[in-house]
């Protein structure tokens, strides 16, 4: 609660939480008190979509919120359309300003979605179903796996399938989905949004709009994430949802793809489609298996053989080393500060007799090579194998994949090394 | 040894290693056998720099080694040119091809310099000498230190610095030099290579050639990087040294600012300069203290409570997080796969009681903000403060650098939120 002297002000004219109103310069929706919020600062919500903290300086009503009964627009299917279903797992995307609460909340009921994005219903039929309401930060490997059963649950009923999801951990489950939808012949995609979707600069809109629009008028199958190409309105980016990675905290144009060429484009404006993809023909098969007892390893100048140890000690199945360059890390002792290296080497060698050990680059882009210096033919002969030209987080998911699909330690190794969807690109030319 | 099959081979056609041989297509340097290599494969060293394995196919003899008595160059001073130092500190810039040995060795007299870089010769009088022979991911914080030092130590005596230095973790010495000498008045350039110096490929000779003439024709000071723009031998990047990052495995334009500006760009042709900075006034200070007692933990769905806990049985007096998005992790439990998010929370609170814990963002680019959702709220009521737009080496560095410039943990923390030397840029508008 905001502090009674500025309720009072608030009351004086007539201000609610949920109205406009303008704070010196700065015009925007009057939110409620953060709970860690000082209750003399005013929360106010821009156009932008961030909440600010503002001096109660000059303030002023600029509208009052819209009417709490607001009407629902009918949603009528027609056979005429294609069918799309939006799969909400939470996020950004999936959220709107509640003017009655004044917080950000879930909406998704296909009315709610009609009301969103009107353009969308005009041109598909909008099917919604929740699976989840969660920060994608919450994510677990074994929602990734609810997420692909439930697509393989609905594949065949829809021209094509739209996941809304939080964009921080997005691209791990893209990840995921792409190796357990082996072969899938619908078109699935992420979609996620930086801004939340009521505000005039929320990118959500046009985010599903195009994810929808790519997947209704092209063939494309298999699994994408659709974001934003650049920081304007204009086009989509179509990425590979296992070689596509988050690279901005804040910018509407935060995905990248890693090592891979993307699948497409999309214009908002024009609707104009730029196609970079072949349609494969492939058997369909649903592989949600997975083995999340993986760990995870950054190297650094000053890290330790305990290090090392904590993961023997966890007693983890598979490893992601996050090397540097073409896949080094520490194994080289020559005077004083470097003497523990060697212990290093020791440790590694010891947990890769147990664990599936991988190498791969904190560079994110390029190809791991450990045959170039002595470090990687060192490491190499510890027992570690290579992510080949996956980035630390898709050889996370591959690996956690590889164990969940194989018998034995051999057949892990053998599969996380083989390309089953795209997410190991040929090697390059120059490697001879 | 390779095969005596494959000896005698080369013997009939008065192959010796180091020669220029032909091997069916492929035409390069013939190497030893690597200590792990096949005996019957023969090693070549390509002209791009990279050794290949072959078949021993039509082996052809192309040009002898280089006499092993070749003449040094005369290495005369003169008072017209400016004098650099180039401190070696190893990896692949200083090292070149022995013909008597065939392998990699390292080349550091001002005589070799000459050879190696002729064109250098002519414009600046060049002084080089050895701190180290390391692989730059041997490089421990103490080396940062050894560096720092020798450079508070010369730096009067010369017009500009060059640092030759491993790629792989010369951003993070590039951070400790730009903390540790506060306000220097000469510029010092951490230059690498991507191939091996005396290959035609090499971006050794550019990379050095572009960094001694923007020291010497610009009054740049402070710290700087400078490698490759584009995979072309047209332009040489100037990046802040502790705004850049290693961001390709394998290409010669592997470095990219991150949160900053380019300092200038240098065109090796034609040698024009584009400037992109303002010479700064400031007192210089040697501040090479450091506590390296600091961990690092990545954020990904599927960690464990028990990553925390290894913190915390380390008993560092700082850790980096390498959060999601604008800086978050997994702490709300909300069903029962997320149940242990609780634990992770209360581990967190846990282990930022007795060490400065740092939030930063594994997207590198933008800044961390845990104000906007309640998840960053939550992780800042546990202690957790934020990286700003440091990514997460740099914060790494600035930590251990904080740390050691600090009586306590309260100063060390404010040391860490303060901007020293660019380090920290200013916030973007759009938050106000």
């Amino acid at each position: 609660m905001y502090s009674q002297g500025l309720q009072q002000k608030f009351e004086e004219k007539d201000i609610e939480v949920g109205d406009r109103i303008k704070v010196k310069d700065r015009e925007g929706l009057l939110m409620p008190k953060p709970d860690t919020g000082d209750s003399e600062i005013i929360n106010l919500k821009l156009d932008s979509g961030y909440n600010i903290g503002l001096e109660p300086e000059k303030v002023e009503l600029v509208e009052k919120k819209e009417s709490e009964g607001l009407k629902r627009p009918e949603v009528t299917h027609s056979e005429d359309k294609p069918d799309v279903l939006i799969l909400h797992t939470g996020g950004t995307i999936a959220s709107r300003v509640s003017y009655k609460e004044g917080g950000v909340k879930p909406a998704f009921e296909p009315e709610d979605l009609v009301q969103m994005y009107p353009e969308l219903d005009e041109e598909v039929n909008i099917h919604s179903e929740v699976i989840a309401q969660m920060l994608s930060e919450d994510m677990e490997p074994a929602h990734w796996q609810e997420i692909a059963e439930k697509i393989d649950e609905v594949q065949g009923e829809y021209d094509g399938i739209i996941v809304g999801h939080g964009t921080d951990t997005m691209s791990y489950t893209g990840a995921a989905l792409t190796l357990m939808l082996q072969g899938l012949d619908t078109g699935v995609m992420l979609v996620g949004s930086q801004r939340s979707s009521d505000r005039p600069s929320s990118d959500a809109s046009m985010n599903v709009y195009c994810a929808s629009k790519f997947l209704t008028e092209t063939e494309f199958s298999g699994v994408g994430i659709c974001m934003h190409e650049t920081s304007s309105d204009n086009w989509c980016n179509i990425l590979p949802a296992a070689k596509a990675r988050k690279m901005h905290t804040s910018r509407r144009n935060a995905f990248s793809q890693i090592n891979a060429e993307k699948i497409g484009r999309i214009n908002y404006k024009s609707g104009e489609i730029k196609k970079n993809f072949e349609k494969e023909d492939e058997e369909y098969e649903l592989r949600p298996e997975l083995d999340d007892n993986v760990g995870m390893i950054r190297i650094r100048p000053g890290m330790r053989p305990e290090e090392v140890d904590f993961l023997i000690e966890q007693d983890y199945n598979g490893v992601i080393i996050e090397g540097t360059g073409l896949g080094h890390m520490p194994v080289n002792a020559f005077d004083d500060k470097t003497q523990h290296h060697d212990r290093i080497l020791e440790k590694l060698s010891e947990l890769a007799d147990d664990a599936v050990v991988v190498m791969s680059s904190q560079c994110l882009n390029g190809r791991v090579d450990m045959n170039i210096y002595s470090a990687g033919i060192k490491i190499q002969e510890a027992g570690v194998i290579s992510a080949q030209d996956m980035h630390p987080e898709l050889a996370y998911v591959k690996l956690m994949w590889s164990l969940g699909q194989a018998s034995d330690r051999e057949e892990a190794e053998e599969i996380f090394q083989e390309n089953y969807s795209g997410e190991i690109s040929k090697r390059s030319m120059y490697h001879g």
